[in-house]
């Protein structure tokens, strides 16, 4: 796979000096073409071997173009924030916003590699790592993001006078440390290792390019202008397809509803019209039910806090439903330090800058904590559906990118889960009359409650659909029949500690 | 101090259950109003004796309340990434958004009461750190924010009482560690710092309510109805206060200016005019030193960065002053990894509704790391107060929340440079003509840059006011003579090395 970078391509000084000036002026163009109408982000990643020119490259990009919208990441050990969540919490966070630039260097293939040429990890493992990353990038670029990915590459020779070079000049000794030269020993597995991982996730949609690194002229002109000429492409079919997508838009507007939905027209049995909605609990055995319940959950969340153990809990549900009342009987539980009620509405501007799932990455809590979404990632495939916010390749990908959220916070010990709450259709007219004629509700209800109302069977499909596509075995779905509050809390509630108590088992045989 | 807070003062239980079921709609109720209209954060802080019931109220509050609009935080000890930043970084990364509720536990009053009762601290070192919490809350209410403070207070005996029986109880067992009966034990030293505390940091913007803490019901009672009529009083002043200043703003737009600013019009020598500009440096000499100051900056950094020094550099100037040029001059000279560039334009959503100084809290990187700000916190004294987007009370006070600002960094061992980069008025208009005049500079010149340079005395005003008020012994501002750009750019260069040297060896000194 490498034979090709090891060709001793050069570029002469001569021939570097005439190309480098006209180079920097497009790339700083193609920055303020991006930055002007920032439909994108471009994330660029350099691997590679030790000495090959990762940073330099990086240092060297910088300085040619405009710091001011490059953002640039080096990865050293978790610190402690970062180890209490899942892996790629750290990437999430670091993500450019559409329209700017972000340098990465290894990043998320830094571990995988080093944890499979220290044989920490078997094949397999490497192997389902390598999945977690196509499955990220696949993410970003399927909401537009420009991925690239350079691999610098040197034959062993060629790394040993390279280290030998940097440890000779004081201005770089510091860069060469044992680490690199136990690196260089195992080159044959590291390359071994690295050529899998090329393998396995160069994909059409975030390819990798694989640099030869010896002679710095060539690797920069190559790397330089391989980020010129894909950034550009990528304006050019992101104005393409922003042009066609706003055609077809106006030409079927049934187009954004899908396949799935097309039946919500006919008003099929859902899995909702299963549930037993008769079901209520009185309200003397309730109080003593509620009261051991929160006496229950109340234990069992110390006990988790003692290990490091976070969960998440998510709430949806029919307008009216009692989302809110369901949630303050569990907060009621707990102490106000250890939960975090994240209520989820139009994302802010810095939210709107990112892939839809950032703002959700960016509230996952330290070791020990609840956060709580009212309302949450699944807007993408209930409100945004429906109301045709996301389009239909939008939406429908939607629960491929949610499942694969989601078996990150489950892979990293959390504990997840994730609440329907149903009313009936005549429940919820009540419900709504009511507000309306209590003076201290009728702030609860809006226009909006009624024209969702209008769009009970869209909704209903989409809940049918959403449950058969993300209850996994990981993260089931909890259905709710809510016709009843008091049968609905005690429901959440039993759920909720029924969960912790499985999981402190788990964890109890595990040790 | 505390005898009015050991009366023994009850509430009976009928009293307590006819009264929190109006009280609790008037909570959610003021809640919601400023909800509605989120015109300032509301901050609640919590201390006092431990079991005297800081927890239990903000448990209860919390079960009372909307949970999705509060925010909760307790502190435990700091996190590496919050070591590596000054101390109230995590303070204000964590403040409510306007509209919204936040509850304190002890928060910024933890460590100064632990570290007196410990006497790890000297008195005087106490009164420093009350001055810093003093200024902190100022800083806060000045822009419109509520300060509420409870200091739940206990008898020696009654604390006694308290935590035998939390012990008591499994569920509230895990309270009491021996740290709790050490400060039992410390009874008379604690309340003694707590009261040197109170007296010093009860002030008319941000009072302390001293609440007797033996009977539940009546410390439940007395705190959320202080809550309650606060949130009121301030929803009332500051609807008053925005009527007011529509008006007034519209009767004298002149007051925007204020004092300092008035003698702008007539053109007084500032500051400025003492440069002396005529400043240049040829060619070949510049690409001499500038190789070698590149050189003595990496070695330094590198140096610094083992020390896990950081390092702000701010760069305010006239528009086309160069401020790019330099900046790129500084990172070149850097590993890419280690700095990051924020450059400072219209503030997000996210930052519009906070403090102004939140948003550049919130860029602080982590230890031996340099931050570039490529337009400041200085916004506030130059362009808001020229273009009249601060009040004169606003900018006016910025000086001081500027001036306690950097303190913060320095004193957190930051190194910080502040460079000014001067043209004159014809270097000015020549380099706007080039930009004209050149396809791809021309994006670089907008209408703004004109609009301006017409105010070009206003802003000559308001440089020379800051830097008389800004430029401390702590965090001086360097002024540049920038008509030349390779004088300017060794200048920084040379200041920022000098800088880091002189920090290195005061740190080499105190080992």
């Amino acid at each position: 796979m490498f034979e090709a970078a090891e060709l001793g391509r050069r570029v002469s000084h001569e021939d570097y000096k005439a190309q480098v000036p006209a180079l920097r002026e497009e790339l700083l163009e193609v920055q303020r073409t991006l930055r002007a109408d920032p439909r994108f982000p471009v994330i660029i990643l350099f691997g590679g071997v030790d000495g090959a020119g990762k940073s330099e490259s990086v240092n060297l990009l910088s300085e040619w173009m405009d710091p001011r919208w490059l953002i640039t990441r080096a990865y050293g050990p978790a610190s402690d924030e970062e180890r209490e969540r899942p892996e790629y919490w750290r990437f999430w966070r670091d993500l450019p916003p559409r329209g700017r630039i972000g340098f990465f260097l290894s990043a998320w293939y830094s571990n995988p590699i080093i944890d499979r040429v220290s044989r920490q990890t078997t094949r397999a493992d490497f192997g389902e790592r390598l999945q977690r990353i196509i499955e990220f990038e696949r993410c970003l670029t399927d909401d537009g993001a420009l991925i690239l990915k350079f691999w610098m590459h040197l034959n062993k020779d060629a790394q040993r006078a390279r280290l030998k070079k940097l440890e000779k000049d004081p201005l770089t000794r510091w860069r060469v440390r044992k680490e690199q030269w136990r690196n260089w020993r195992r080159y044959g597995r590291f390359v071994d290792a690295a050529e899998e991982m090329i393998k396995g996730t160069s994909l059409a949609n975030a390819p990798w390019t694989i640099v030869e690194g010896e002679d710095d002229r060539y690797r920069t002109l190559t790397v330089a202008t391989a980020i010129r000429d894909a950034i550009r492409r990528h304006l050019d079919a992101s104005a393409a397809s922003s042009r066609i997508s706003k055609r077809s838009d106006a030409q079927s507007p049934a187009l954004a509803d899908g396949k799935p939905s097309r039946r919500a027209a006919s008003s099929q049995p859902t899995i909702l019209s299963r549930l037993d909605m008769s079901q209520r609990i009185k309200p003397a055995p309730y109080e003593t039910r509620l009261e051991q319940l929160q006496g229950r959950l109340n234990t069992l969340h110390r006990k988790a806090q003692r290990h490091g153990t976070s969960a998440i809990l998510v709430f949806e549900g029919s307008d009216a439903a009692g989302k809110g009342g369901a949630i303050r009987r569990i907060t009621a539980a707990l102490d106000a330090r250890a939960y975090q009620v994240i209520p989820i509405a139009a994302p802010s501007d810095e939210e709107r800058a990112q892939h839809y799932l950032w703002r959700f990455w960016r509230h996952l809590a330290r070791g020990g904590r609840i956060t709580i979404f009212d309302r949450s990632w699944y807007g993408r495939v209930l409100v945004e559906r429906v109301e045709g916010f996301a389009s239909a390749d939008e939406w429908m990908r939607g629960y491929a990118e949610i499942n694969q959220f989601e078996s990150q916070l489950v892979a990293d010990g959390i504990i997840l889960v994730k609440y329907w709450l149903q009313v009936t259709k005549d429940e919820q007219l009540e419900r709504f009359h009511a507000r309306q004629n209590a003076s201290y509700k009728r702030w609860k209800l809006t226009d909006e409650d009624w024209r969702n109302r209008e769009k009970w069977d869209a909704y209903a499909q989409a809940v049918n659909d959403m449950v058969e596509r993300t209850s996994t075995r990981q993260a089931p779905w909890t259905l709710v029949e809510a016709n009843d509050k008091y049968f609905a809390r005690l429901k959440v509630l039993e759920t909720v500690c029924d969960r912790f108590e499985a999981h402190l088992a788990k964890h109890a045989r595990g040790q």
